[in-house]
């Protein structure tokens, strides 16, 4: 019986994993309708109209040498503009610096940001030897890790945010703790319909790690998360 | 007996399905990668070359108008090649045709680029009232299209695609033939490692719909998709 009740949970771990597969595919479709929005409102317009400028420049530059030279330096603001704009969406969309850099580094730039737009305080402390991972490890905990932030930034009201990530031999683990409104871990208002929360756990126990969630009312969130580091990483990494 | 056996198939289903939700975030994971670097190479890369384009006309404008001009000229063409690059990647994302005006037009759309880029004949046929789907069905079937589309392009050799899409009151399908060089169904190369067909597979199964897959070598390749349209959706659709 208790064989059955096992397998009972799997499947229905399995059913969950399975609708979890229609979610991200529909989330999957969000965000390239988001992202196809954006780039469409924001640089493209932008580029839609550096283009109308630039022919107004140049009719004007035997006309009126002065206004032509105003005209294209605003020209340039603008081009300016699209470019930081397109470098964010390009940013959201996968930090190249995790490919190049690594982990820490790309974490301290989105805390960065984060205390720039919110003035949030984020601290990020690497423990231990700091290596880079197998990509799928690597991007898994940066995805966590950002999600963590994205949730802070919209629901906990934090002023700091403490970020410990730590290396050993056979794992790895990020500890994200802000001393915001936190709340009753077992309401579901925060595990209900986030699909955020639901994405950070699939992650987790895809990379056979374990994640854990503490809050209560009134004395912040603590999220950790552990990864094994597998024998076959280890070796790749004592080879490379 | 029999239970456990379609016990079995089922944990087995799933236990693929489970598998697929890691495939369907790394191939995500991957899109990212893939859109962020076209992005950073293409459009953004540009820009960067624009501004630079901008400071030498705004500098030149006063010592030599007719230089000025000429380079003026090369940064509008420079700038409108960035545009229609930008453009392509939006529409790779994200066709908003889709959302604007439906799945035949779109449909037509992307026939036509093929048709452009490979010379390959597409016709597209839409049988019975077209109308719009609900969004989830409309981006389902467009995706099985696209992706199908895509396989013909890069695997099957021909010169001639057919694409029929017929509505009916309950149920919605596409049948997509080609004349190209085909292959042995029970062959593994195409089911195998192909990302698409098992998205294909999963999507359409997520859809509560059918796929079939005919092929024989020399014989081109037929692919049927039929998506039931639930009551619900009836519903709505003579609300609308």
């Amino acid at each position: 019986v208790r064989c059955m009740v096992e397998l009972a949970d799997k499947v229905q771990a399995l059913v969950q994993s399975q609708s979890f597969g229609f979610k991200v595919i529909m989330a999957q479709e969000e965000e390239r309708r988001r992202v196809a929005r954006e780039m469409h409102d924001g640089p493209a317009q932008a580029m839609a109209n550096v283009i109308f400028l630039a022919e107004v420049c140049e009719k004007l530059i035997e006309l009126d040498t002065g206004r032509a030279k105003e005209e294209l330096h605003e020209l340039r603001q603008q081009i300016l503009g699209c470019l930081n704009e397109t470098r964010k969406i390009i940013f959201d969309l996968r930090p190249m610096a995790l490919d190049d850099l690594g982990l820490i580094p790309t974490v301290k730039r989105i805390a960065d940001i984060l205390k720039e737009r919110k003035g949030i305080k984020v601290s990020v402390k690497p423990l231990g030897h700091a290596e880079k991972l197998e990509s799928h490890i690597e991007i898994g905990l940066f995805r966590i890790i950002q999600e963590s932030l994205n949730n802070i930034e919209k629901h906990a009201e934090a002023s700091e945010v403490e970020i410990l990530i730590e290396f050993q031999s056979d794992w790895v683990a990020a500890e994200i703790k802000d001393n915001g409104k936190g709340f009753e871990a077992d309401k579901n208002h925060y595990e209900g319909d986030s699909f955020g929360l639901l994405g950070m756990r699939e992650r987790v126990s895809l990379l056979d790690g374990e994640l854990v969630i503490h809050s209560r009312p009134g004395e912040g969130t603590e999220v950790r998360v552990r990864i094994p580091l597998s024998a076959a990483t280890r070796e790749a990494k004592q080879l490379a």
